[in-house]
Protein backbone atom coordinates (compact mmCIF):
# COMPACT_ATOMS: atom_id res chain seq x y z
CA UNK A 1 0.00 0.00 0.00
CA UNK A 2 1.70 3.52 -1.05
CA UNK A 3 0.55 6.56 0.91
CA UNK A 4 -0.41 9.73 -0.90
CA UNK A 5 1.23 13.22 -0.44
CA UNK A 6 -1.39 15.67 0.35
CA UNK A 7 -0.32 19.33 -1.17
CA UNK A 8 -2.54 21.24 0.78
CA UNK A 9 -3.17 24.57 0.99
CA UNK A 10 -4.19 26.64 3.75
CA UNK A 11 -5.25 29.28 2.70
CA UNK A 12 -4.57 33.24 2.92
CA UNK A 13 -3.99 32.97 7.19
CA UNK A 14 -7.09 33.23 9.46
CA UNK A 15 -7.31 29.25 10.51
CA UNK A 16 -11.64 29.99 10.07
CA UNK A 17 -10.69 30.37 6.15
CA UNK A 18 -9.12 26.81 6.16
CA UNK A 19 -11.61 24.41 4.02
CA UNK A 20 -13.08 21.53 5.54
CA UNK A 21 -10.95 18.97 3.94
CA UNK A 22 -7.73 20.73 4.48
CA UNK A 23 -8.58 21.38 8.31
CA UNK A 24 -9.94 17.51 8.23
CA UNK A 25 -6.36 16.23 6.57
CA UNK A 26 -4.14 18.55 9.03
CA UNK A 27 -6.04 17.15 12.26
CA UNK A 28 -5.38 14.17 11.60
CA UNK A 29 -2.18 13.97 9.51
CA UNK A 30 0.79 11.45 10.87
CA UNK A 31 3.51 13.16 8.35
CA UNK A 32 3.49 16.88 8.66
CA UNK A 33 6.43 18.81 5.78
CA UNK A 34 6.82 22.31 5.18
CA UNK A 35 9.23 25.03 3.76
CA UNK A 36 10.81 27.80 6.28
CA UNK A 37 13.73 29.73 5.94
CA UNK A 38 16.49 28.45 8.22
CA UNK A 39 15.57 29.60 11.71
CA UNK A 40 12.57 30.57 11.21
CA UNK A 41 9.60 28.87 11.75
CA UNK A 42 7.89 28.58 9.07
CA UNK A 43 5.18 30.50 7.35
CA UNK A 44 2.92 27.75 6.57
CA UNK A 45 3.71 25.69 9.78
CA UNK A 46 3.04 28.67 11.86
CA UNK A 47 -0.52 29.01 10.13
CA UNK A 48 -1.05 25.79 11.06
CA UNK A 49 -0.25 26.50 14.52
CA UNK A 50 -1.89 23.80 16.81
CA UNK A 51 -4.32 21.68 14.35
CA UNK A 52 -1.17 19.94 14.08
CA UNK A 53 -1.88 16.94 16.00
CA UNK A 54 0.61 15.80 18.99
CA UNK A 55 2.97 13.19 17.78
CA UNK A 56 2.85 14.27 14.35
CA UNK A 57 6.10 13.94 12.72
CA UNK A 58 7.05 17.33 11.09
CA UNK A 59 9.59 17.68 8.20
CA UNK A 60 10.91 21.17 8.02
CA UNK A 61 12.12 21.66 4.33
CA UNK A 62 15.00 24.51 4.93
CA UNK A 63 15.38 26.53 2.10
CA UNK A 64 19.39 26.87 1.00
CA UNK A 65 18.44 30.96 -0.26
CA UNK A 66 15.24 32.77 -0.08
CA UNK A 67 15.70 36.45 -1.34
CA UNK A 68 19.70 36.42 -0.96
CA UNK A 69 20.11 35.92 -4.68
CA UNK A 70 18.06 37.05 -7.17
CA UNK A 71 15.55 35.09 -8.61
CA UNK A 72 16.64 35.31 -12.10
CA UNK A 73 20.46 34.77 -11.54
CA UNK A 74 21.36 31.17 -12.37
CA UNK A 75 22.67 30.57 -9.27
CA UNK A 76 19.30 30.31 -7.40
CA UNK A 77 17.94 27.15 -9.56
CA UNK A 78 21.34 25.86 -9.20
CA UNK A 79 20.94 25.95 -5.09
CA UNK A 80 17.16 24.67 -4.95
CA UNK A 81 17.50 22.03 -7.53
CA UNK A 82 18.72 19.89 -5.39
CA UNK A 83 17.27 20.82 -2.22
CA UNK A 84 13.44 19.97 -3.91
CA UNK A 85 15.31 16.75 -5.08
CA UNK A 86 16.29 15.85 -1.55
CA UNK A 87 12.85 16.80 0.10
CA UNK A 88 11.47 14.95 -2.46
CA UNK A 89 13.44 11.42 -1.78
CA UNK A 90 12.40 11.96 1.61
CA UNK A 91 8.82 12.53 0.77
CA UNK A 92 8.81 9.94 -1.76
CA UNK A 93 10.44 7.08 0.74
CA UNK A 94 7.75 8.37 3.25
CA UNK A 95 4.98 7.46 0.81
CA UNK A 96 6.73 4.03 -0.33
CA UNK A 97 6.48 2.69 2.93
CA UNK A 98 2.54 3.69 3.42
CA UNK A 99 2.51 6.71 5.13
CA UNK A 100 0.30 9.46 3.72
CA UNK A 101 2.51 13.10 4.44
CA UNK A 102 0.63 16.87 4.37
CA UNK A 103 2.53 19.10 2.55
CA UNK A 104 1.32 22.86 4.55
CA UNK A 105 1.00 25.16 1.51
CA UNK A 106 0.15 28.94 2.33
CA UNK A 107 -2.89 30.28 0.04
CA UNK A 108 -3.64 28.05 -3.09
CA UNK A 109 -0.72 25.19 -4.03
CA UNK A 110 -0.65 25.82 -8.16
CA UNK A 111 -0.77 29.57 -7.62
CA UNK A 112 2.83 30.36 -7.28
CA UNK A 113 3.17 27.91 -4.56
CA UNK A 114 6.69 26.06 -3.82
CA UNK A 115 4.75 23.23 -3.42
CA UNK A 116 4.79 22.67 -7.37
CA UNK A 117 8.19 22.23 -7.39
CA UNK A 118 7.38 19.03 -4.95
CA UNK A 119 4.38 17.71 -7.01
CA UNK A 120 6.58 18.46 -10.46
CA UNK A 121 9.30 15.85 -8.89
CA UNK A 122 6.66 13.58 -7.39
CA UNK A 123 4.28 13.29 -10.14
CA UNK A 124 4.12 9.64 -11.18
CA UNK A 125 6.19 8.22 -8.54
CA UNK A 126 3.57 8.06 -5.83
CA UNK A 127 0.15 9.55 -5.62
CA UNK A 128 0.31 13.09 -4.96
CA UNK A 129 -3.39 14.99 -4.15
CA UNK A 130 -3.80 19.03 -4.27
CA UNK A 131 -6.18 20.64 -2.38
CA UNK A 132 -6.98 24.10 -3.76
CA UNK A 133 -7.52 27.12 -0.96
CA UNK A 134 -8.50 30.82 -0.50
CA UNK A 135 -5.58 32.50 -2.38
CA UNK A 136 -3.71 35.65 -0.46
CA UNK A 137 -5.02 37.93 -3.03
CA UNK A 138 -8.97 36.91 -2.22
CA UNK A 139 -8.48 38.00 1.19
CA UNK A 140 -7.02 40.93 0.56
CA UNK A 141 -9.59 42.39 -1.62
CA UNK A 142 -11.98 41.34 0.66
CA UNK A 143 -9.98 43.18 3.54
CA UNK A 144 -10.08 46.34 1.39
CA UNK A 145 -13.50 46.23 1.39
CA UNK A 146 -13.90 46.50 -2.49
CA UNK A 147 -14.83 43.91 -5.57
CA UNK A 148 -11.49 43.56 -7.05
CA UNK A 149 -13.53 42.98 -10.25
CA UNK A 150 -16.93 43.90 -11.78
CA UNK A 151 -18.34 42.94 -15.37
CA UNK A 152 -15.84 42.49 -18.10
CA UNK A 153 -13.22 43.91 -16.52
CA UNK A 154 -9.49 42.05 -17.29
CA UNK A 155 -7.54 41.53 -14.25
CA UNK A 156 -3.55 40.83 -14.39
CA UNK A 157 -1.58 39.42 -11.63
CA UNK A 158 2.18 40.75 -11.80
CA UNK A 159 5.16 39.94 -9.69
CA UNK A 160 6.75 42.95 -8.39
CA UNK A 161 9.89 41.15 -8.96
CA UNK A 162 9.58 42.09 -12.93
CA UNK A 163 11.29 45.53 -14.69
CA UNK A 164 9.47 48.50 -14.28
CA UNK A 165 8.55 48.35 -17.81
CA UNK A 166 6.98 45.42 -17.84
CA UNK A 167 5.09 45.90 -14.90
CA UNK A 168 3.90 49.36 -16.93
CA UNK A 169 3.42 47.83 -20.16
CA UNK A 170 0.74 44.72 -17.92
CA UNK A 171 -0.66 47.90 -15.15
CA UNK A 172 -1.48 50.21 -18.64
CA UNK A 173 -3.51 47.08 -20.45
CA UNK A 174 -5.34 45.88 -17.46
CA UNK A 175 -8.70 46.87 -15.19
CA UNK A 176 -7.59 45.18 -12.40
CA UNK A 177 -4.21 44.42 -10.72
CA UNK A 178 -3.06 42.29 -8.54
CA UNK A 179 1.02 43.18 -7.07
CA UNK A 180 2.32 40.21 -5.41
CA UNK A 181 6.16 39.58 -4.00
CA UNK A 182 6.16 43.42 -3.59
CA UNK A 183 8.28 43.97 -0.83
CA UNK A 184 11.67 45.84 -1.18
CA UNK A 185 9.97 46.65 -4.90
CA UNK A 186 7.56 49.08 -3.80
CA UNK A 187 9.46 52.20 -5.08
CA UNK A 188 9.75 50.33 -8.33
CA UNK A 189 6.25 49.55 -7.91
CA UNK A 190 4.88 52.91 -7.25
CA UNK A 191 6.79 54.44 -10.03
CA UNK A 192 4.83 52.34 -12.34
CA UNK A 193 1.59 52.60 -11.03
CA UNK A 194 2.05 56.34 -11.15
CA UNK A 195 3.51 56.46 -15.05
CA UNK A 196 0.50 54.24 -15.65
CA UNK A 197 -1.85 57.14 -14.35
CA UNK A 198 -3.36 54.15 -11.51
CA UNK A 199 -1.02 55.12 -8.43
CA UNK A 200 -4.03 56.94 -6.59
CA UNK A 201 -6.27 54.04 -6.61
CA UNK A 202 -3.54 51.46 -5.43
CA UNK A 203 -3.68 49.87 -1.97
CA UNK A 204 -1.70 48.07 -0.15
CA UNK A 205 -2.76 45.19 1.99
CA UNK A 206 0.02 43.76 4.34
CA UNK A 207 -0.76 40.17 6.34
CA UNK A 208 -4.25 39.51 5.07
CA UNK A 209 -6.85 37.17 7.07
CA UNK A 210 -3.74 37.06 9.69
CA UNK A 211 -4.15 39.22 13.37
CA UNK A 212 -1.42 41.93 11.96
CA UNK A 213 -3.35 43.06 8.74
CA UNK A 214 -3.27 46.79 7.50
CA UNK A 215 -4.45 48.02 4.74
CA UNK A 216 -3.53 51.20 3.51
CA UNK A 217 -4.15 53.60 0.32
CA UNK A 218 -0.81 53.34 -1.52
CA UNK A 219 -0.72 57.11 -1.73
CA UNK A 220 -1.04 56.80 2.19
CA UNK A 221 2.64 54.63 2.78
CA UNK A 222 5.36 56.46 2.77
CA UNK A 223 8.21 56.55 0.07
CA UNK A 224 10.65 55.14 1.90
CA UNK A 225 8.81 52.25 3.71
CA UNK A 226 9.64 48.22 2.82
CA UNK A 227 6.22 46.11 3.36
CA UNK A 228 6.61 42.42 3.81
CA UNK A 229 7.75 40.29 1.02
CA UNK A 230 4.05 38.74 1.34
CA UNK A 231 2.11 42.22 0.89
CA UNK A 232 0.00 42.75 -2.25
CA UNK A 233 -0.89 46.05 -4.15
CA UNK A 234 -4.07 46.01 -5.24
CA UNK A 235 -6.11 48.51 -7.77
CA UNK A 236 -9.86 47.23 -8.30
CA UNK A 237 -11.31 47.13 -11.50
CA UNK A 238 -14.23 49.59 -12.11
CA UNK A 239 -16.36 47.99 -14.97
CA UNK A 240 -19.80 48.03 -15.51
CA UNK A 241 -22.30 47.57 -12.93
CA UNK A 242 -26.60 47.78 -12.68
CA UNK B 1 -29.97 45.22 17.62
CA UNK B 2 -29.08 45.73 13.99
CA UNK B 3 -28.77 42.32 11.79
CA UNK B 4 -25.79 41.65 9.42
CA UNK B 5 -25.78 40.49 5.97
CA UNK B 6 -23.30 38.26 4.90
CA UNK B 7 -22.07 37.52 1.52
CA UNK B 8 -20.64 33.66 1.88
CA UNK B 9 -18.50 33.02 -0.97
CA UNK B 10 -19.36 28.88 -1.03
CA UNK B 11 -16.45 28.11 -3.26
CA UNK B 12 -16.34 26.32 -7.02
CA UNK B 13 -18.79 23.30 -6.04
CA UNK B 14 -17.57 20.65 -3.54
CA UNK B 15 -18.90 21.35 -0.20
CA UNK B 16 -15.94 19.60 1.00
CA UNK B 17 -13.84 22.95 -0.43
CA UNK B 18 -16.09 25.48 1.46
CA UNK B 19 -14.38 27.13 4.70
CA UNK B 20 -14.56 26.48 8.18
CA UNK B 21 -16.18 29.82 8.59
CA UNK B 22 -18.98 29.56 5.36
CA UNK B 23 -19.97 26.78 7.12
CA UNK B 24 -20.72 27.86 10.10
CA UNK B 25 -22.23 30.53 9.02
CA UNK B 26 -24.80 28.07 6.41
CA UNK B 27 -25.16 25.54 8.99
CA UNK B 28 -26.59 28.15 11.51
CA UNK B 29 -28.27 30.21 9.13
CA UNK B 30 -31.71 31.75 10.42
CA UNK B 31 -32.48 33.60 6.56
CA UNK B 32 -30.73 32.55 3.27
CA UNK B 33 -30.71 34.90 0.39
CA UNK B 34 -29.80 34.08 -3.48
CA UNK B 35 -29.86 34.66 -7.05
CA UNK B 36 -31.09 32.14 -9.73
CA UNK B 37 -32.98 32.41 -12.81
CA UNK B 38 -36.69 32.14 -13.29
CA UNK B 39 -37.77 28.52 -12.83
CA UNK B 40 -34.39 27.23 -12.29
CA UNK B 41 -33.20 25.75 -8.47
CA UNK B 42 -30.27 28.36 -8.24
CA UNK B 43 -26.34 27.09 -8.70
CA UNK B 44 -25.69 28.95 -4.99
CA UNK B 45 -28.74 27.28 -3.53
CA UNK B 46 -27.85 23.58 -5.34
CA UNK B 47 -23.96 24.09 -3.79
CA UNK B 48 -25.65 24.66 -0.07
CA UNK B 49 -27.64 20.97 -0.80
CA UNK B 50 -29.15 20.22 2.83
CA UNK B 51 -26.36 22.20 4.71
CA UNK B 52 -29.14 25.06 4.66
CA UNK B 53 -31.06 24.33 8.02
CA UNK B 54 -34.66 23.06 7.95
CA UNK B 55 -36.78 25.97 8.76
CA UNK B 56 -34.16 28.70 6.92
CA UNK B 57 -36.34 31.31 5.01
CA UNK B 58 -35.49 30.58 1.70
CA UNK B 59 -35.33 34.29 -0.10
CA UNK B 60 -34.54 33.53 -3.68
CA UNK B 61 -33.98 36.43 -5.76
CA UNK B 62 -34.98 35.48 -9.99
CA UNK B 63 -33.03 37.39 -12.52
CA UNK B 64 -35.48 39.58 -14.50
CA UNK B 65 -32.92 39.06 -17.62
CA UNK B 66 -29.51 36.70 -17.98
CA UNK B 67 -27.87 36.28 -20.80
CA UNK B 68 -31.17 36.94 -23.41
CA UNK B 69 -30.07 40.62 -23.66
CA UNK B 70 -26.28 41.21 -24.56
CA UNK B 71 -24.22 43.03 -21.25
CA UNK B 72 -23.44 45.92 -23.35
CA UNK B 73 -27.29 47.03 -23.82
CA UNK B 74 -28.31 49.62 -21.92
CA UNK B 75 -31.43 47.48 -21.25
CA UNK B 76 -29.79 44.92 -19.41
CA UNK B 77 -28.52 47.44 -17.07
CA UNK B 78 -32.23 48.80 -16.82
CA UNK B 79 -33.59 45.76 -15.69
CA UNK B 80 -31.34 44.80 -13.37
CA UNK B 81 -30.68 47.70 -11.61
CA UNK B 82 -34.70 47.85 -10.44
CA UNK B 83 -34.21 44.25 -9.28
CA UNK B 84 -30.77 44.46 -7.04
CA UNK B 85 -33.00 47.64 -5.24
CA UNK B 86 -35.72 45.42 -4.71
CA UNK B 87 -33.17 42.79 -3.65
CA UNK B 88 -31.29 45.10 -1.08
CA UNK B 89 -35.16 46.43 0.16
CA UNK B 90 -35.72 42.68 1.20
CA UNK B 91 -32.35 42.23 3.04
CA UNK B 92 -31.86 45.72 4.48
CA UNK B 93 -35.01 45.28 5.98
CA UNK B 94 -34.32 42.20 7.30
CA UNK B 95 -31.61 43.21 8.81
CA UNK B 96 -33.38 46.00 10.65
CA UNK B 97 -35.73 43.95 12.38
CA UNK B 98 -32.56 42.38 13.89
CA UNK B 99 -31.92 39.35 11.59
CA UNK B 100 -28.72 37.95 9.85
CA UNK B 101 -29.07 36.95 6.40
CA UNK B 102 -26.53 34.58 4.55
CA UNK B 103 -25.93 35.46 0.66
CA UNK B 104 -25.10 32.50 -0.78
CA UNK B 105 -22.35 33.24 -3.41
CA UNK B 106 -21.22 30.86 -6.02
CA UNK B 107 -16.68 31.20 -5.89
CA UNK B 108 -15.55 33.90 -3.97
CA UNK B 109 -17.66 37.03 -3.70
CA UNK B 110 -15.52 39.94 -4.64
CA UNK B 111 -14.64 38.37 -7.70
CA UNK B 112 -16.95 38.78 -10.90
CA UNK B 113 -19.78 37.98 -8.33
CA UNK B 114 -23.20 38.91 -8.27
CA UNK B 115 -23.14 40.01 -4.78
CA UNK B 116 -21.18 43.06 -5.04
CA UNK B 117 -24.41 44.82 -6.34
CA UNK B 118 -25.72 43.67 -3.45
CA UNK B 119 -22.87 45.11 -1.59
CA UNK B 120 -22.24 48.31 -3.10
CA UNK B 121 -26.19 49.63 -2.19
CA UNK B 122 -26.14 48.05 1.22
CA UNK B 123 -22.91 49.26 2.59
CA UNK B 124 -23.57 51.82 4.74
CA UNK B 125 -26.98 51.09 5.77
CA UNK B 126 -26.42 47.81 7.41
CA UNK B 127 -23.62 46.07 8.74
CA UNK B 128 -22.61 43.84 5.92
CA UNK B 129 -19.08 41.03 6.38
CA UNK B 130 -17.73 39.39 3.02
CA UNK B 131 -16.36 35.73 3.58
CA UNK B 132 -13.77 35.31 0.78
CA UNK B 133 -13.40 31.86 -0.73
CA UNK B 134 -11.75 29.23 -2.93
CA UNK B 135 -12.65 30.68 -6.80
CA UNK B 136 -13.81 28.36 -9.85
CA UNK B 137 -10.53 29.09 -11.05
CA UNK B 138 -8.23 27.71 -8.35
CA UNK B 139 -10.61 24.63 -8.79
CA UNK B 140 -10.35 24.42 -12.71
CA UNK B 141 -6.32 24.27 -12.74
CA UNK B 142 -6.17 22.24 -9.71
CA UNK B 143 -8.46 19.95 -11.94
CA UNK B 144 -6.41 19.90 -14.95
CA UNK B 145 -2.60 18.76 -12.64
CA UNK B 146 -0.55 21.66 -13.50
CA UNK B 147 0.61 24.50 -11.59
CA UNK B 148 -1.29 27.90 -12.86
CA UNK B 149 1.11 29.56 -12.44
CA UNK B 150 5.43 29.35 -11.63
CA UNK B 151 8.17 31.98 -10.52
CA UNK B 152 7.32 35.48 -12.16
CA UNK B 153 4.78 34.58 -14.59
CA UNK B 154 2.14 37.04 -15.33
CA UNK B 155 -1.30 35.56 -15.47
CA UNK B 156 -4.52 37.51 -17.08
CA UNK B 157 -8.05 36.70 -16.44
CA UNK B 158 -10.36 37.29 -19.23
CA UNK B 159 -14.32 37.18 -19.52
CA UNK B 160 -15.36 34.95 -22.82
CA UNK B 161 -17.72 38.11 -23.61
CA UNK B 162 -14.53 40.52 -24.57
CA UNK B 163 -14.00 41.12 -28.35
CA UNK B 164 -11.95 38.61 -30.26
CA UNK B 165 -9.22 41.60 -30.72
CA UNK B 166 -9.27 42.70 -27.12
CA UNK B 167 -8.98 38.91 -25.74
CA UNK B 168 -6.25 38.73 -28.22
CA UNK B 169 -4.17 41.54 -27.09
CA UNK B 170 -4.18 40.13 -23.57
CA UNK B 171 -3.69 36.36 -24.78
CA UNK B 172 -0.34 37.58 -26.45
CA UNK B 173 0.90 39.84 -23.40
CA UNK B 174 0.46 37.60 -20.68
CA UNK B 175 2.23 34.32 -19.76
CA UNK B 176 -0.97 32.24 -17.69
CA UNK B 177 -4.87 33.01 -18.90
CA UNK B 178 -7.75 32.20 -17.50
CA UNK B 179 -10.74 33.19 -19.77
CA UNK B 180 -14.10 32.73 -17.61
CA UNK B 181 -17.69 33.15 -19.15
CA UNK B 182 -17.07 30.73 -21.87
CA UNK B 183 -20.15 29.09 -23.03
CA UNK B 184 -21.55 30.22 -26.62
CA UNK B 185 -18.51 32.65 -26.80
CA UNK B 186 -15.94 29.40 -27.10
CA UNK B 187 -15.80 29.97 -31.03
CA UNK B 188 -14.40 33.35 -30.63
CA UNK B 189 -12.09 32.28 -27.56
CA UNK B 190 -10.65 30.06 -29.73
CA UNK B 191 -10.47 32.19 -32.82
CA UNK B 192 -8.06 34.30 -30.40
CA UNK B 193 -6.13 31.72 -28.66
CA UNK B 194 -5.21 30.25 -32.08
CA UNK B 195 -4.09 34.09 -33.09
CA UNK B 196 -2.02 34.29 -30.03
CA UNK B 197 -0.42 30.91 -30.74
CA UNK B 198 -1.72 29.33 -27.55
CA UNK B 199 -4.80 27.34 -28.56
CA UNK B 200 -2.74 23.82 -28.37
CA UNK B 201 -1.55 24.77 -24.82
CA UNK B 202 -5.24 25.89 -23.75
CA UNK B 203 -7.49 23.40 -21.58
CA UNK B 204 -11.38 23.04 -21.40
CA UNK B 205 -12.52 22.83 -17.96
CA UNK B 206 -16.24 22.33 -17.08
CA UNK B 207 -18.18 21.83 -13.48
CA UNK B 208 -14.58 22.59 -12.04
CA UNK B 209 -14.82 20.26 -8.16
CA UNK B 210 -18.05 18.86 -8.96
CA UNK B 211 -19.02 15.82 -9.64
CA UNK B 212 -19.74 16.72 -13.71
CA UNK B 213 -16.15 18.01 -13.49
CA UNK B 214 -14.79 17.34 -16.80
CA UNK B 215 -11.00 18.02 -18.09
CA UNK B 216 -9.53 17.97 -21.75
CA UNK B 217 -7.56 19.84 -23.83
CA UNK B 218 -8.81 22.60 -26.48
CA UNK B 219 -7.62 20.49 -28.73
CA UNK B 220 -10.10 17.50 -28.59
CA UNK B 221 -12.83 19.79 -27.92
CA UNK B 222 -15.09 19.58 -30.92
CA UNK B 223 -15.16 23.25 -33.10
CA UNK B 224 -18.97 23.48 -32.68
CA UNK B 225 -19.16 22.31 -29.24
CA UNK B 226 -21.07 24.94 -26.48
CA UNK B 227 -19.76 24.09 -22.92
CA UNK B 228 -21.40 25.45 -20.36
CA UNK B 229 -21.66 29.28 -18.94
CA UNK B 230 -19.68 28.48 -16.51
CA UNK B 231 -16.63 26.60 -18.19
CA UNK B 232 -13.12 27.73 -17.47
CA UNK B 233 -10.54 27.51 -20.18
CA UNK B 234 -6.76 27.82 -18.82
CA UNK B 235 -3.16 28.54 -20.16
CA UNK B 236 -0.61 27.30 -18.09
CA UNK B 237 1.90 29.39 -17.53
CA UNK B 238 5.38 28.23 -18.15
CA UNK B 239 7.75 30.29 -15.98
CA UNK B 240 11.30 29.74 -14.19
CA UNK B 241 11.55 26.48 -11.85
CA UNK B 242 14.38 24.84 -10.75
Amino acid sequence: MTGRVYGVGLGPGDPDLMSLKAHRLLTSARHVAFFRKEGRAGRARVLAGDLVPEGAVEFPMEYPVTTEIPLGDPKYNEALAPFYETCCAHLRALAQTGEDVVVLCEGDPFFYGSFMHIYARLDGDVPVDVVPAITGMSAAWTATGQPITWGDDVMTVLMGTLGEDELLRHMTAADALVIMKVGRNLPKVRRALARSGKAEAAWVVECAAMAEQTVLPLADVPEGYMPPYFSIVLVHGQGRRP
